[in-house]
C-alpha cells in the first residue's frame, strides 16, 4: 500500500516533485476540532528550505490549500485534503537520469519497478519534498495531541558525528522538548549547533554532504497503548519513520547500546512518584512489550548523507550498457537532517494520534 | 491490529505462553506448494531451547500440528493453520506478578491495557514463546523463497559487545549466509562464538543477562520491489522485526554509521558486472528509495538483555501502592539473541514473500 | 484477503470440510469479558444439523475447543482461537469431482483458481461447514452486544416462496426478535413453518432442493455509527453476509421494493417519541447515509437452493474434455436456509461489535 | 475506513458537496498506462446532470484536473490524484437543516455522528456529487479493463416498476452491453425508456420522486478470481455498490428470485462450447463459491427514490425538541438512478481491476 499509514487516523500522501501539486488526505480526524492555521503554517515553515544558510536555496513557500474537510477552520469529520501547488520547478534535463542513475538515489530501483515510466523530474515520488504533505497532516495531529496533553518534539542528536545535548529520558520537560524546534537550526546546544553548521558548510564546499541522527520524544502519552507482536508501538512508529526519505535506522530507548548492556543495568526499576508508577531509568524508551508504560517515549533515527553531491561519481548508462560517470547539477541540501526534524515530529504525532483512537 | 502482518501473505499468530496451544494461520500461500516437513522441523529446532548450554533448560519440543491448508504435504491455497500444544508448563505462582510487575517486562504496561485480565502465566501473549508460531510460518516462507532462488540467513553479529565476523555486504554468497544457522550457536567465527558463550555463562553465573545484535541478509531478491514513502521495504521489514520480543533497534545497510559518513563515501556507485547492474559498495543495504536494487538486502537489529534476571530488583506493589523488591524465579535464558536468530529469518522471509506477490 | 472480516474486531476463519480441524481466531475482543460457554454451545447447536427432519443426517457435534485468549471463561484481550475437530467424515470418492465439477458448486471455479490443488473433500474451504467457526465468533459477539443492550435475531422470511410473518420494522421488540431462534425450525408463524417444512421434504423426495430468504434485525443500536461512501453500514454488513455460502442477494429496509416506491411513500418521517427522535416508518432499515439512525436495523438475504441435488445433472469431464452427466451421492441438506439463520445473526453481530469500537 | 475501497488498486474519495473541490486518489495503477482523457471526459459526462430533461438543472461540468500520477497522459505508477473544483453552488439556507433534518437523508444520522460539525451544505460528504470522483477512478479502470479484453456496462433495469429489456445472462455481447451507455437515457428499449421518462416527469410534477433498479454486467472476466468466505467476489462488489448513495439492495445472478427456485432449475449445467467450459444457464451470475467462473458477471442493485421531494414532510426540530414540517427547496433530481448508471460501472470496474491484481 504505497503512501498510506495509520489504521484509524489514515494518511494518504500524493504527488511528485514536479507534478502540478502535491498533497495529502487525512481521514479519521474527529469532527469539531479547530485547526490553528497560523500555527500550522509556522510548523510547515520549519520544514521549508531557506531558513538557514546550510539548506538549499530553492524557494518552496509550502502553503497548504485546504480543499475539503475543514469549514471555517473547524474539522467536519470528512476526509481532509490539502494541497501545495508546485511552482519553483526547474524541469530541465532530468531525462538523462532515466538512463544514468544517480548513485544511492531511487533512480535505478524505480526505473526497474516502474519500467521507466516514473516521473523522474526532481526525484518524482521519491523526493524529500513529499515530506511537506506529511507535515500538513502531522501539524494537524500535533495540535490535537497538544489539546490532549501530549507533546512531541525532536532535535538534531548529531550531525556528522558532532553530538547535541541528548534528551533526558526520565526528566525531560515539555519546554526543553520544544526548544530546538523554535530555532532556525534545531539543536539544544547552540555551541554544538554551530559546530554542526560548520561541518555541513565544509562538506558543501567540498561538493559533498553529511548525515545525522534525529532524536524525538513524546511526553504525556498514557500507559496502556499498543500491544504484543505486530501490534507493538515500536513497529508502528518505525514503519512510519522509514517512510521519510534517507532514514536508514531506528532505535528506541537505549536502542543498539542496549545490546551491550547487562539486564541488571538495562532493566528500568519501577517506583512510585507522587502516587504514580514511574521508572527510575528509561532504557525502554517508554515502551515495554510493545505497550506504552507512561514514561517518555524516546527514539532516534539515522539519516544517511544526501546522495545528491556535486562531486563526479561512477555509475552506469542503461542506454548504452556501459559504465560512465555523472556530475549532478542543481540545488541540493548538503544535509537533509535539519529540515527532516519537523517531518519526524509529524510522523510520530500521527502514530500517537492513531494509537489514541484504539480502545484499551 | 494485534498479532498480524503482511498484505497478501498474511500471518496471524495466536496463543499465550501457558494457554492450551499456541499457533498461527498463514493466508495467501499459493496452492500446490510442497512443504518439506522435516526441513521445517529442523528449522523449528533451531529456535527451541536446550540446543546449547547457554539457553534455558525448559523443554519445548515445538512440533507443529497442521490443522488445515495442507493435504499430503501440499498446500491447498486455503489458510494454513498449525498449532503447538503447550506441555512443559509450570503455572505456579504467577499471580504475584499481577501486582508486582517485573522491571522491563510487559507486566505493568499490559496490566494497564488489559485491566489486569491478561494471561500472566509465563508472560502470556508477550512471551518469547510466540516466536515459535512465527517460525512455523517463516519456515514455510523460507522454503518457498528457496525455490524462487532467494536465500535468507542470519547470525549473531555481536553478543555483549563481542563481535562475530560480519557479513560482506557485496560479496556475500549463499553458503556463508547459511553457515551460522547450521551450528548450535549461530556465528560465523567459532572463536568469537566461544567468547560470546563465555560472556553469556558469566552473566548467568551472576544472575544477570546480556543482549546482542543479529545481522540478517537476503540474497537473490530481484530489483524493483517496494515503493516510496510508507510503501518502502525498510518500513515493512522493520515493522515485522519489532514484533519480535526484545528488539529495540533496526538498521539497514550502514544504518546508524551512515549518519557519520559523507555522501561521497556512503553513496554506492553503480557498475556493470557480467552484464548486470550492481553496486561496488552496499551501504544502502540493497534498498534505495524504499525499493530493492538487486544487491543483498542487509540489516541488523538490537536485542536488549533478557529482563528476567535472578538478581533482586526494585519495583512496586500495585496492590499496596508501596515500593518493594522482587526476585524472579524460574528458568530463563540469560541471552535470547541466539534463539531469536531463526525468528529473524522467519520474519524477513515472510516480508520478502509478501513483497514478491506485489506486481511491478 | 481470504477468510477475514472486520477492522477492529477481526475474524479469521480457517479449515476445510475434511481437514483435521476447522476454527477461528477473533482479535480485538476487549479483556475481561465473561463468555457464557453454555449459551455459546446452545447457539452453536442451532446451526448443527440433526435438529429437524428437514436437515442433513450428518452428525456434527460442533463443540468448540478454546486454545487461547480465554482463561476461566474470561477473555484476556489476546486473540481468541477456538477449533472444532472434524470427526464424522466420509472422505470416499471425492476425487471424481476434481474433473467432473458439480453444477453451481465451487468445484470448477476453485479448480481454476487453485490449479486443482484445493482440498475437494466435502467441499473443502467452500463448505457450509465453515459457518461453524463463524458461529463461534458470532456467538461471542452476541453475548457482548447483549450486555450493551443490543439484540440481534433472524428468522426464515420465506422458503420456496412460502412467507413467514415478517418483522415489524418499527415496533419490533426483543422477545419477538428472539422467538424464532428458540424453535427447531426458525419461524415466527408455526403454521407457515409447517408449510415450509412440507415444501422442503417434497423437494427432498424429488431428489431436489429449495432456497429461501432470511430476515434479520438488530435492536438497540444507537444512532451515529457508520459513514458515507465506502464507510457505510450497509456495505459492511453486506460484505460479511455474502461471505456465507449460497447468499446471492442482500437488501436493507424496503430494499428492492423501494425501487418501485415514490419518495413520498418511502421517506421515513421523523417524530418525537418519549423525547427521542424516531421515524414513523422504517423503509431505510435503520440506516441513512450509511449511518445508523437509532431505528431497528433490518435486512434480508436470499439463499439459493442447495446445489447438491440427487437428480442427474449435465456437466463436463475436465479430464476427457467431453460433456457428461453426474449424480451426486452423500448426505445433503435439501435446504440450507434454516441452518444458516444463526450464521446470519453471527455475521451481523460481528459487524455491529466492530462498528461499536469506532469512535464518533 | 471512510471513503476507501480496494486492496491493491485503492480508491480514496474526498470532498464535500460545497467544499472548494472534490476529488480522488487512486493508488496501485500500473505505470505506463495511457489514459485517453477525451474518453474519460465522455464517461464523466454521462454522470453529469443536464443531459436529459429528467435530471436536475444544476450545471456541473465535472472536468477533472489531474494533480499528479500522470505525465503527458501516461501513468507514472505513483498515486493519481484528480480534483473537480466546485463552482455552481448555492450555499444559502442550509443551516436550517442542521436542526430540521430532511426525512430519509443523512442529516439526522450525520448530526449525531459528527456532533453537528459536518458540512451540511449541499449534503456535504453524503452528496451524490461524490460519485463524480468515483467516476474519474472508474473511468480510468474501465480503460485499463478494455485493454485487457474486459467490458463493463449497465442500464436501467427498471424505473418506478417499468422494466427495460434485461441483459441476457448467457448470450450477452459487448455491443449490447455498451448500448445503453451511449444514449442520454440509459436503456436498451427506447420504448421502455420513454415510459420511464414519463413516470419520472409525472413524479416531478407532483413534487415527488421515483426509484429504480440498475443492472450491470461484466464480460471477459476470466475464471478463477475471488475466494471463499469473506474473500468472495459478491461481497467485494456489493461493498463497493453500497458506497453509492441511495443503494438499498444488491443481488447477483438470479438473486432474490433464486430463493424461490428449486436446485434443479437454479443449478447452471456445465458444457463445452468451442472447447471452453461454459454454463448453459447463468443463475449464478458468473460467480460460484465466491470465485468467477468465466461466465458474464451479472448483478442488479435497487436505488430508493430521491429523498429530496418538494412536498411538505413531517420531521422534527432538534433545536426546539418539537415536531414540525419541512418543505425542501432547491433543484433536485426526481430520479437519481439514470445518472447513477456510470457510477455503478465505475464501482464494478474498480473491483474487477483490483481482483485482476490478485494472483491465482
Amino acid at each position: 500500500m504505497p503512501s498510506q499509514m495509520g489504521n484509524r487516523v489514515q494518511l494518504q500522501i500524493f504527488g511528485e516533485s514536479h507534478s502540478s501539486a502535491i498533497g495529502m488526505t487525512l481521514c479519521g480526524v474527529p469532527a469539531g476540532e479547530t485547526i490553528d492555521m497560523d500555527a500550522l503554517q509556522n510548523f510547515m515553515d520549519r520544514r521549508a528550505p531557506g531558513r538557514d544558510a546550510t539548506a538549499t536555496a530553492r524557494k518552496e513557500p509550502d502553503r497548504p490549500e485546504f480543499l475539503c474537510g475543514v469549514v471555517d477552520g473547524v474539522t467536519t469529520g470528512a476526509p481532509i485534503t490539502a494541497i501545495i501547488h508546485n511552482t519553483d520547478q526547474h524541469s530541465r534535463d532530468y531525462e538523462k537520469l532515466r538512463h544514468v542513475p544517480r548513485p544511492s538515489h531511487a533512480d535505478y530501483a524505480a526505473a526497474v519497478k516502474y519500467s521507466g515510466y516514473n516521473d523522474i523530474r526532481g526525484g518524482g515520488a521519491f523526493s524529500g519534498r513529499l515530506t511537506a504533505p506529511l507535515c500538513i497532516a502531522g501539524g494537524i495531529a500535533l495540535q490535537l495531541l497538544a489539546k490532549r496533553g501530549i507533546t512531541v518534539g525532536a532535535h538534531l542528536h548529531s550531525i556528522a558525528g558532532i553530538p547535541d545535548t541528548p534528551f533526558d529520558a526520565v526528566a525531560l520537560d515539555p519546554d526543553t522538548l520544544l526548544a530546538a524546534g523554535k530555532k532556525p537550526f534545531p539543536v539544544l546546544s547552540d555551541e554544538a549547533g554551530e559546530k554542526m553548521r560548520e561541518a555541513i558548510l565544509a562538506a558543501k564546499k567540498d561538493g559533498d554532504s553529511v548525515g545525522g541522527v534525529i532524536e524525538c520524544a513524546i511526553l504525556g502519552m498514557p500507559a496502556g497503548y499498543g500491544g504484543p507482536l505486530f501490534g507493538g508501538v515500536e513497529g508502528k512508529i518505525a514503519s512510519a519513520l522509514f517512510g521519510i526519505p534517507a532514514v536508514k535506522g531506528v532505535e528506541f530507548g537505549s536502542g543498539f547500546a542496549s545490546a551491550e548492556m547487562r539486564g541488571s543495568v538495562h532493566n528500568d526499576p519501577f517506583t512510585y512518584k507522587d502516587g504514580k508508577v514511574v521508572t527510575t531509568t528509561n532504557n525502554s524508551g517508554g515502551i515495554q512489550g510493545g505497550i506504552t508504560n507512561g514514561m517518555p517515549i524516546l527514539f532516534r533515527l539515522a539519516m544517511k548523507p544526501t546522495p545528491s553531491i556535486a562531486m563526479e561519481q561512477n555509475t552506469v548508462d542503461l542506454a548504452t550498457g556501459e559504465n560512465t560517470t555523472l556530475v549532478i547539477g542543481g540545488r541540493h541540501d548538503p544535509c537533509v537532517a535539519a529540515r527532516a526534524v519537523p517531518a519526524v515530529e509529524a510522523a510520530a504525532a500521527l502514530c500517537i494520534l492513531d494509537l489514541l483512537t484504539e480502545e484499551n
